[in-house]
């Protein structure tokens, strides 16, 4: 008999820390399907792509459920405990993270088929496994959408200091390019500063200091920017417009839901310097990509992380297994987590054990 | 000896009514090369190119100077009077007008190689022939710019009692499509909407009528809008902007120097419906384009206007050679053309006869 966390919701809730039920069972373990995998949950992040799942604006729904209601979290890493006659990718003891969205990682175990699994290094950190996809593979990809970029070449992207941010900085130095981080205004500045710095940014100002130089960013002097990361829209996007030369990409990513504002831009923006306005949507990338590239990817950025290239993001973990009230935590983490003002709000993750 | 009639202007003056300068002398026609041609204009449109070469924010430059002042006027229409020993092209009593930009069109008489004209039928009104490069051929050019439109589609432009909007109404309805055509608030706007829905225009709307829809047009619910053609930029910009369907085309023509304003886009504008934004620069179209072609849409149009498929767009005539003060004239003719509320203006030509 083993004690069971799992949590669901109810779909299409505005609310998320409402929608939000946490269910716990004793239970045997069903026996497994030959393909079947037997896992326990190590860690699960809380995403800002599993809010757009709870509050139905996410195209990828999830795969499975309890009790009729739907299981979130699409990013995480599991333990394999017993897995099918047939399975041979996976042994007992592996480490896990998985291969697409959908899979509901906010549970302490599950069974799922193997191939809904990808095989990480175990000595690798928890919290490392479970942003590599939701974080560390996104960063990548997003460098990956600009053709030719090159050593030298200045990159500029806004919310630096979230998950995506740190890694795109670091990702960014280890290919040789120059990153400035913008973040925005708060009263840590100086240690966030120089935390990004510390992982690879050129430079990091903030929303204001951008603002006040009115695009004329005096590091940037003649230097190619050729791609500008956007994860907020509205005026600090239009301030990244600003500082890029003409034919850059300007790529926006992660308010797949609709974020509200509009991006200003004068006919120097639109057509004289022809920058190349698009959106990135990792489900729509992913589905293009090969599984074994994917498990490619997953294993180069696990070695980065093992041989200290790549430095595991700072989170805040929420330990549901030892709490008193295990779903009037879950709820607070939702709550906080789409609190309108979080600044400088560490990402939080989900432990089971 | 012939009185002639030349306007010139000091290159890069922002004020064009002050930039001019008119001369009038007796000359005789000078001996011609065997290449060359001698030809009297007969009418010669102000256009806001026009404006844009005397300002000196158009590209390309007047090929013609008097007295080390350059020429300007880019469109019009010329009887030719005489021809060098080789030309084949062109006889006398020939009407012409210019094949490509540059020719200096504002005086009565010139001295041009054969190639800069292109023949036009002799029976094509004067007002007809001079509106065809600047008006007719632009219309028809930014038509062509969206592979695939065909009978039934809808576009879209503003601007549209301007002398290329009647263009666009009448082309468009000749191949089956449909066009609102946006008008800028006015007191006769009962007039104006009733003179372009004679023209071919579909639907009729001001700016004010457009903004209260909110993009939710009734007319066209459920139509493929797929083209919009702005010459405006900023709030009317945006205005098309929202009623285009996915995958259409947005382009911006006739503010080559750089319209002030910006265009405020949403993510569903700039990302989900795909919208093409692109400039429309008429040398850079003409530049890339065969001349047997120009010459061949040249008559295709002027055979439009002589079956009556055209209409002639109203125009106020400045008849210089009669004027006492035909400086003076000139010089208020250009102040009228740019002034900041031209609401209702008639685009000006000059007559030199």
């Amino acid at each position: 008999m083993t004690l069971r966390t799992i949590l669901t919701y109810s779909e299409g809730s505005p609310d998320a820390s409402s929608a939000i039920r946490l269910f716990r069972a004793e239970a045997e373990l069903p026996p497994l399907k030959e393909s079947d995998v037997a896992v326990q949950f190590l860690a699960s992040p809380v995403t800002p792509q599993d809010l757009l799942v709870i509050a139905g604006r996410y195209p990828v729904k999830p795969s499975h459920k309890h009790e009729h209601l739907a299981i979130p979290g699409y990013d995480g890493v599991c333990r394999v405990t017993a897995v099918g006659s047939k399975v041979t990718a996976l042994q007992p003891g592996d480490h896990a993270v998985p291969s697409r969205h959908g899979l509901g990682t906010w549970r302490s175990h599950a069974v799922v088929d193997s191939s809904a699994l990808v095989k990480v290094p175990r000595e690798l950190d928890s919290v490392a496994a479970s942003s590599l996809k939701m974080g560390a593979v996104v960063a990548w990809l997003l460098l990956e959408e600009q053709d030719g970029l090159g050593p030298g070449d200045w990159i500029v992207q806004n919310a630096a200091s979230g998950v995506i941010g740190q890694f795109v900085a670091q990702l960014a130095r280890l290919r040789g390019l120059n990153t400035l981080s913008v973040v925005r205004d708060r009263e840590d500045v100086e240690s966030v500063r120089q935390r990004l710095l510390d992982l690879g940014a050129s430079v990091v100002m903030t929303e204001a200091e951008l603002e006040t130089c009115q695009g004329q960013v005096p590091c940037l002097d003649g230097k190619r920017v050729v791609l500008a990361l956007d994860s907020v829209f509205g005026e600090p996007g239009k301030r990244l417009v600003g500082v890029l030369t003409p034919g850059a990409s300007y790529i926006n990513y992660g308010s797949l839901g609709g974020a509200d504002g509009e991006l200003r831009l004068s006919q120097k923006d639109l057509f004289w310097k022809h920058i190349k306005f698009t959106n990135f949507r990792l489900s729509a990338v992913l589905a293009a990509y090969d599984q074994n590239q994917f498990a490619d990817l997953l294993d180069w950025l696990s070695r980065c992380f093992l041989q200290g290239q790549l430095r595991v993001p700072e989170v805040d973990l929420v330990h549901l297994s030892r709490a008193e009230d295990p779903e009037r935590l879950a709820r607070d983490t939702l709550a906080k987590a789409t609190a309108q003002e979080r600044v400088g709000h560490k990402r939080q993750v989900f432990v089971f054990e």
